[in-house]
This record gives structure tokens, C-alpha cells and sequence, in this order.
């Protein structure tokens, strides 16, 4: 889709102007590339304009190597040739990780961070099938519907953009995930090393989000909620936009359901979306099975690992993690509500 | 939508010849259409072709007087002008009821017989926004959403359109509620008194469902369910189709949402069907409360009156018509779910 020929290396010297430039006081995106073309190059805009020292990109650069990070700049060949385009493209990213992730075909996952189970489940499922036909699953490694579309499309490639600079561990929670993405995904970040993540950033870490892919995907979207911003956000840069759709009695849905009904793409399952991309030449070799989803209570947990097939209460309470009282409170109530049935061999199933 | 100069009344002998041929065998809608275009008249249809016996049409009508019903004739002009502009529309009706509501404007509420509690309470919701905004609600009598329809639309205008003769009692559970459609609402059939409900009988029943309709709503349509055939009709007719989504994971959506994406308008309240054609100018006055909906589970019964404002638990046990025990087992239930907060004085209320 944004194939092309390669572009060529930076001259050494306009590589570094557009980091000093990048890094000055008051330019933001627009007013670098704003300088670009006034000037006709970084380097000369550095000749007239108070731009960052070299010391300071030094000092960057090195604090990244150390995470086993480097820069992209605007220009380089390996810079997302989807991002690029934008208008207000980040002059400048840090990458931890797998950079080779950027240049397949990406897909977002967004959604609520307050996500049902439900809609955690359906995000992985998604997150697995576009993973398995070749896509990159991208998302802001916010907690729920964000974490649980990382964690399953670890083993297929995952880009986490992070709002904060590439060094802070946001949200405290996600340590490990972090750590595991930066390790067999990519984390991405456009502020710059060891800037917290601050409320403003996290709009703006939406539009790159968006930004490096070929469509979103809204997963439980309320109304009023950053899920709908990142949508018009995709949908002004011409990112297709699919939806999850939900009750209408279910305000989770709400900001969802005003999306199908003014005009995104209904999603049912994975085809709905790989058929309006077709699948990627190049689909990646799966060599793990799939990341379990992490559940946050008994009931949760217990729900994920029942089924209509009955499984022994022993193996329950081992596979849930949850003590043998939890799980069996858990299965009392879901009896009461004729959602059980026990079979011989202290084993259940979900009716 | 569907006004114009009243309709002449037709021509007693006529009127007569058009119920001989319409009872005659062989004869069905298409049929007695080409009929009455081939030889410009049904009188003089009955001269060349061995039309039912006027003896026969008699005792029909003398049964149907019996319940305090008439018929309506392809022409008449009370006959309801949307369905009379069908290529296949009824040759003939019977009508128990008020059948002054054929002239106001009617919306159809189709779904599925074996449907959620929620999505019996939405068609509620609807059928009450509908009917105090100036629409009759038509529905087909049938369990689950049709019903909750007519339920709650029963003081505004409901139209039930059965698949057996007018007489016939289906399903059997709802005898109560077609008596109460008969004395306040309006009873509709195309096939003749007695003739038992048959399995063809329903999609030629739905045909009239929409037929009578400006728009249908389809709530909560599995794959390959009915509601799906009438979507389709209803489409062939010309009407607006209305589709509530689910999320994709219950399969009591499945087809609802594969309607959404096939263009069918997305439904998130009754305002987005208002919207779409305005409100009738007489709106009725709506002299009694909101039925409440059937409930048949202790759970749901619970459910139904339970809120987020305290209530006592007797309240409860006398509102549910449930046992003290069932109710008792339900809010533990609830209560280990998490779902439940218990307050001062032995009340209760939903988290």
C-alpha cells in the first residue's frame, strides 16, 4: 500500500540539523516541516534559527543506545512511509525493538480502558487473526482493550506508541508488557527521551497511532471518549475506519454504535477487515501459540477458562490462578444464575 | 406517507365477486391481481372461472361477525393503502378490532421468538417511543420480541398480524395478549377463518408485517432466522430497514449485524427511526402507564425490577410474583457476582 521505491540515505549533517531542529523550543510538526521548506534544508534553518545544541542530541542518542534504541528521522529510509505523509509527521521517533515492524502493512487497535472481558477477548481474537494474515497490530499500550490486542499479537509483531518518552514505563502495570514488547515488538515514542507522559500527549500519541496504519479498529468506544478522537483523527488522515458494534443498551457502545451509524465499517469478525485490504504478501511465520488474555477477577478468570465442554474444578482452579474457595464461589453463583451445570468427576461446563 | 383522495367504495356485487375469487382454489394474491386485469372486473372473473360459492363467502363472514370482525376487500376503501400498492398484496383481510388505526402511520417491530431479556426490554422501549410519538406498532404475535412489542404499544395502537385464520389462537401462551390486541389494539389475517397456522403460512405473514409498514425494526435476528426473510421482503418493498446491533460475539445478532453492514440503518434509540420520517401529525393520547413486559426466569424477573435506586426486598418479592426463597437465591447470586449492593432496612440495588 505504501510501497515505493526506496528512499535514499540522509546527508550525515541534515540527518543531525533535523534532530537540532526537531529538539528546538517551539517547533513542533508543523513548523518543522514548516522549516524544511522555507529553508530548503534543516541545515540552513540552523544557521538562522536558535536551534538545540549538538551536546543535547549526544546526550539523547546515547541515553537511547543504552535501552538498545536509536532515532528516526523524518527523511530516513526506514521512517513509515505512512507516517511520513502526514502533515504533522514527528520530525523525530524513538524506536526500541524490532524496527523491521514498520515496514509491514499495520492495523490499530484502540478501545476502552475500561473494557469488558468481552471486549478484551474479541480485541485478542481480532489481534491474532490480522497477526496471523500479516499484519501489525498497533495500539498505545493503554490498559484494557490496548494491552490485551498487544499481548495477543506479541508472537505476529506489535508497534506500543507511547505518549511519554521512550524510557517511561506507562501504565505502571504494563512493566512487563512493555518489556516484552520492547524486546519482540516495537515501542515507538515521539517525545523525547525522559519526558513523562502528560495529558496532552496522549491526543497526540493517538494521531501517530493512527498515523502508522492502514486502518483503526474501535473496540468499546463511550461516548465522549479518546477512542472517538483517535477515530476522527483516522478518518481526517483517510484511515478506514471499523468498528465493533454493541448493544445499544450497553454504554460502552454508545460512541461505537454513532460511528457504524455514521458511516464507519461494521466489523463482525477478522474478514471484515482483512477483505477490505486483501492479506499482505508477506505473512510471518507463527512459531508460538497464542498469548492468554489477562483477566483481573475470579469471576473473569473463571469464565475465560469454562466452556461448554466440561473441564474438572481441579484443573480450574490451577489454570485460573485463583484459590479453590474463589473458584468455587464463583461456580455457586454462576449455578444460581443457570449458567452451570455439574457433571459426575467434580467437573463443570457452562450452559 | 401514504394520503391521498379517499378511495370510492366499491361496487356491492363486486365487492361480492372479489371475495368469491379470492376464496377460490388456485387463487392467490398474484393470481387474483391478473385475474381482475385480464378480465377487467371480478364479476366478470366469476363468470369464466369456478369461483368459491357465495354460500361459502357467507358463512365465513357470518363466523367472522361472530367475533365481532368484518372483512377488508382489495379495494376497499379502509383497506390499508400501503398494502394494497404490494403486486402481491392480500385479495383480502379479516380484521378484529379497531381498525380505524389501518389509517395512521405504522412501523413494524420483528426479532427473534427466543430473545434476551434486554432485547425484550428494548423492543419495549421502542414500541412505547414509537407509540407516543404517533405510530401503531405491527407486529406478528409471535414469542419473545413480537410480543414485548405489542405489549407495550397496546395503549397506543398495535396491529397483530397472524399467520393462521383470525380465529386461531398461536401461540397458544399468548391467548390473553391476542384478546387484549382484539379488544384494544387490531387483529389482522389474509388466510380464511379457521384455517390453522401452517408453516408457510409465516413468511407470507411477514410480507403483510412490513407490507402494512413504512419501516421495519429488527431486533436481535440470528443468521438464517425469520426476522432475516423479512428484512429482505421488507427491502423488496421499498420499506426502510431499522437494525438494533448486538455485539458479535452473541450470536442473536449475527444476522442483525450483517444487515447493518449490508446498508440497513443502525437503530441506538427510537429517535434515529423518528428522525427518519418525522412525527405523525395526530399522536395519540396516551391515557394508561406502560405495560410492563413478561418476564420468565426468577433472575430476570429480579432484573426487571431491580435498579440502582435502593428497594426494599419485599418490594421485590411481591413485585416479582417469585418466592421469597427464589428471589433470596437470585441477590446472591448477584451479590457474588459483585452486581449487588445491600443497604439499611433489608434493601437492595443494582451496582
Amino acid at each position: 500500500m505504501f510501497d515505493g521505491p526506496p528512499a535514499p540515505e540522509l546527508d550525515p549533517a541534515e540527518r543531525l540539523a533535523r534532530l537540532r531542529l526537531a529538539r528546538s523550543r517551539r517547533i513542533g510538526p508543523v513548523r518543522f516541516q514548516e522549516a524544511l521548506e522555507h529553508f530548503g534544508s534543516a541545515r540552513r534553518a540552523g544557521r538562522e534559527l536558535p536551534v538545540a545544541p549538538e551536546a543535547e542530541i549526544d546526550r539523547e542518542e546515547a541515553r537511547l543506545a543504552r535501552l538498545g534504541g536509536r532515532f528516526l528521522v523524518w527523511g530516513d529510509p526506514d521512517y513509515p512511509a505512512a507516517l511520513a505523509a502526514l502533515a504533522d509527521a514527528p520530525p523525530v521517533l524513538s524506536v526500541v525493538g524490532q524496527s523491521a515492524l514498520l515496514a509491514r502493512p499495520m492495523l490499530a487497535i484502540v478501545g476502552a480502558r475500561e473494557a469488558s472481558l468481552a471486549g478484551r477477548r474479541f480485541a485478542a481474537e481480532l489481534a491474532v487473526a490480522l497477526g496471523q494474515a500479516g499484519f501489525v497490530v498497533v495500539s498505545g499500550l493503554a490498559r484494557g482493550i490496548d494491552a490485551a490486542a498487544h499481548e495477543a499479537a506479541l508472537s505476529t509483531g506489535t508497534v506500543a506508541v507511547l505518549a511519554g518518552g521512550i524510557d517511561q514505563v506507562y501504565p505502571p502495570q504494563h512493566d512487563s508488557l512493555q518489556r516484552a514488547i520492547a524486546a519482540r515488538g516495537l515501542l515507538l515514542a515521539e517525545t523525547p527521551f525522559g519526558s513523562p507522559p502528560i495529558a496532552r500527549s496522549f491526543p497526540r500519541r493517538n494521531r501517530v497511532v493512527s498515523g502508522l496504519s492502514a486502518g483503526i479498529i474501535v473496540i468499546e468506544a463511550a461516548e465522549q471518549s479518546g477512542s472517538l478522537i483517535t477515530a476522527r483523527l483516522a478518518n481526517e488522515q483517510g484511515r478506514d475506519v471499523f468498528v465493533v458494534p454493541g448493544s445499544p443498551m450497553d454504554p460502552r457502545y454508545a460512541g461505537s454504535n454513532t460511528l457504524i451509524r455514521d458511516g464507519a465499517i461494521l466489523v463482525r469478525d477478522a474478514n471484515d477487515i482483512i477483505g477490505v485490504f486483501g492479506k499482505p504478501q508477506r505473512a510471518p511465520q507463527v512459531t508460538e501459540k497464542p498469548v492468554q488474555i489477562c483477566v483481573d477477577t475470579p469471576t473473569a478468570a473463571v469464565l475465560e477458562a469454562l466452556g461448554a465442554v466440561p473441564t474438572a474444578v481441579d484443573e480450574l482452579v490451577r489454570r485460573c490462578q485463583v484459590s479453590a474457595a474463589a473458584v468455587a464461589e464463583v461456580l455457586l453463583a454462576l449455578e444460581l444464575e443457570g449458567r452451570l451445570e455439574r457433571h459426575r468427576g467434580n467437573r463443570v461446563s457452562l450452559i
